[in-house]
């Protein structure tokens, strides 16, 4: 169990100090400024993705090319997990197979803990289902920083479906620890009351706010839905061009993407020049290499123990 | 828009002048011989194919391995496309995330139109809906030139459904360009006046050409069609022995492939000496790397913008 | 046909001499040991799998990184496969295409035969139908020389679904090749006769074994069968904690995986200290390594006939 713990895994900023934390955000802001990745090349890593995804599997795997890791081609559809092999089995066979690393997005919260208890490599979360999104966090947290050098008395309104949401739930907690403080908006009814924030309404929190981080409808769970409309939406939580007028002159506007165009903000705004939606994309890959580098640079990974 | 439109795209050969053509014919003709490709290791490209494809993808794979290209593997049928994101916002994240050129199959006519307006990287076409083809043309045009200099003064049946074919669309009106007369063939109901072309049966257009392009009976939208027959199909319209027999002997064969052996053409002649099919697949390879060595050659493309 | 038998095909271990084996086996530790690959970076390889698998595929893929190999990516499921084109046509197109060697897994029993006869590169096989799979062969073979030496002498015991399993029918043959008796057990009505092996029940033959070979019991075929009671099947024919006590002390457990844990094996004996079952699995990739370097280092190989 001991040498277990040293495995530098990342799956929740919860386990990482915020001194940790910071020297993430420098390091991935130090790589944007073009420094020297730490090249890797003897490394494998895997990437295993059971649910959907563009942006952090393709961002995981412009930092793996960044960083020269062999990246050993894995697909889930075509995978023994459809023989019904436990995700623990793949995964310890992926290790025997001589992966050094594992990018895992799953389903099941908290998939990982089975897998840092039996796994003598690293894994890195990718999403777990309504828990973590840790390297997401981590890119909004770059893209803060970038903004204002840090978010020490920063206040941060997230706004949507905070209840179903890993990123409002990674997000909420860790900038509170970075000494921001964190307001959830959006449908009342969506509000989660044990993320441990308060609720305002959106007209009242965007004037006060530096940051607005904009969540995503989930087309798979509302869009669908006949009740829901997404104009409605859109007038009552949206980021329309009333609302962006509003905002505060230096304030910066995040979404996590995929941006339903025309719900949670308008269409022309996601390129309008307070939004950081595109750079967030861009500060993905640098945060990715960062966590990356730090899976291989602790001095008691697998090799040494 | 200005700087925009100096971006190499290649969506359609029309864009493309007579010069510029026959300079990437020659260029692919050349790499087959062995002239040393223009490695470009700093790049990196994304290959969204939308429809499937095995040709295609996979000489443009080749294609890109001898450029020394790195390839952001990206999957359609896992990717948030899947969660509502429209083409536009996948390619604008590829880009955001650093991929410098996409190469795009997609099932809608003109797809490229948007894209070409709002991104700054090349978009190369690798197919779109029933519209068109280019870098089929180009291998088809290689074989061509491999077989005779040039296309001036040939004449070219192009025999089976044109009316939803985009490699006789991109290849009819480029052969004209360049000097040849094309003729239509086949079922007369499948014929598409639209082209510019003339009909001919093709027990009278085989003995007159000097190139025979068999297009691929689409499953998809005959084969599996009760009332089409396909023996009938290759007696009344189809390559069979008897008029291979009767073509000129310095004339050439070619199709698209996939093939339906047996139904455009008897399943042997597939691999005749006058057939070129197979050398079309090679030639494939070469054509795309001339096509993206263009992308990354010119002096005005995204860096220097 | 003549240059065409000497292209190093490894579709099953029938066509290879018990001298050509053993040198492979022989090769594959050896390479475990830390020898220096053959590395043929100029060689390109493609992985068909037209079956699902985790191990296999991933063990190739590893060893061919290992041996510097390009991997051409090929997709079954988007693949022209799909419209309807035969193996042997997409195999010719990536020949033509430029590709040095294929990898295939299919569903087809011998496959393999007609792609031999037409192709001038070499077909390695993966696993056809309920035919051959050399490459697990080999790595069992493997493992069993790592722990004895070799196999003269040694009595194997190979229990589970013998009927449709494609390790039991490779594994049997080669076995009694190298010397050793094989036992087959399991349920009585999954005993194969064809096999040319002698039944025992697994009780008896257990005490008597050097070697225990279990066999997956494939979901697909039993575990949704209603009859079939995995706990029933686990009590009667399973490594059950009782069975594992009275094997020999010096004897070693093998499954080709995925394992079902609790049916074929009780869950906490897959990681027993008599288990070889991981090993196998790190065994694979240098097996396959072996047979990657035999398919490019003979002197008959597509470039020199």
């Amino acid at each position: 169990m001991q040498t277990q713990q040293r495995i530098s895994h990342f799956v929740s900023l919860d386990d990482l100090s915020t001194v940790e934390i910071e020297r993430l955000i420098a390091r991935g802001l130090e790589l944007k400024q073009g420094a020297s990745p730490h090249r890797t090349v003897t490394k494998t890593v895997a990437n295993l993705f059971f649910e959907h995804s563009t942006r952090t599997k393709c961002s995981f795997e412009m930092a793996e090319h960044h960083l020269g890791l062999h990246v050993l081609p894995f697909e889930t559809a075509t995978s023994s997990v459809q023989k019904g092999e436990t995700l623990l089995d793949t995964c310890k066979t992926l290790e025997a197979i001589g992966v050094d690393a594992l990018i895992v997005r799953h389903g099941e919260t908290g998939y990982y803990e089975r897998l840092q208890e039996q796994l003598r490599i690293p894994i890195i979360n990718a999403g777990d289902g309504s828990g973590q999104h840790p390297s997401q966090s981590l890119l909004d947290l770059m893209t803060m920083y970038e903004a204002f050098g840090d978010v020490t008395g920063k206040t941060i309104v997230i706004c949507g479906d905070l209840r179903h949401s890993r990123v409002a739930r990674s997000n909420a907690h860790v900038l509170r620890r970075l000494g921001a403080t964190v307001i959830g908006s959006g449908p009342r009814e969506w509000f989660d009351d044990t993320l441990g924030i308060a609720y305002q309404e959106i007209d009242e929190a965007l004037t006060s706010s530096d940051i607005i981080m904009l969540l995503r409808v989930q087309h798979e769970r509302h869009l669908d839905d006949q009740s829901f409309e997404a104009t409605v939406y859109h007038q009552r939580y949206g980021l329309t061009h009333e609302r962006m007028a509003r905002i505060r002159p230096e304030a910066i506007v995040l979404h996590p993407a995929p941006v339903n165009r025309g719900v949670e903000i308008a269409e022309e705004l996601v390129e309008h020049a307070q939004s950081r939606i595109f750079d967030q994309m861009t500060n993905g890959v640098f945060a990715r290499m960062a966590i990356l580098e730090r899976a291989f640079d602790e001095p008691t990974t697998k090799e040494t123990i």
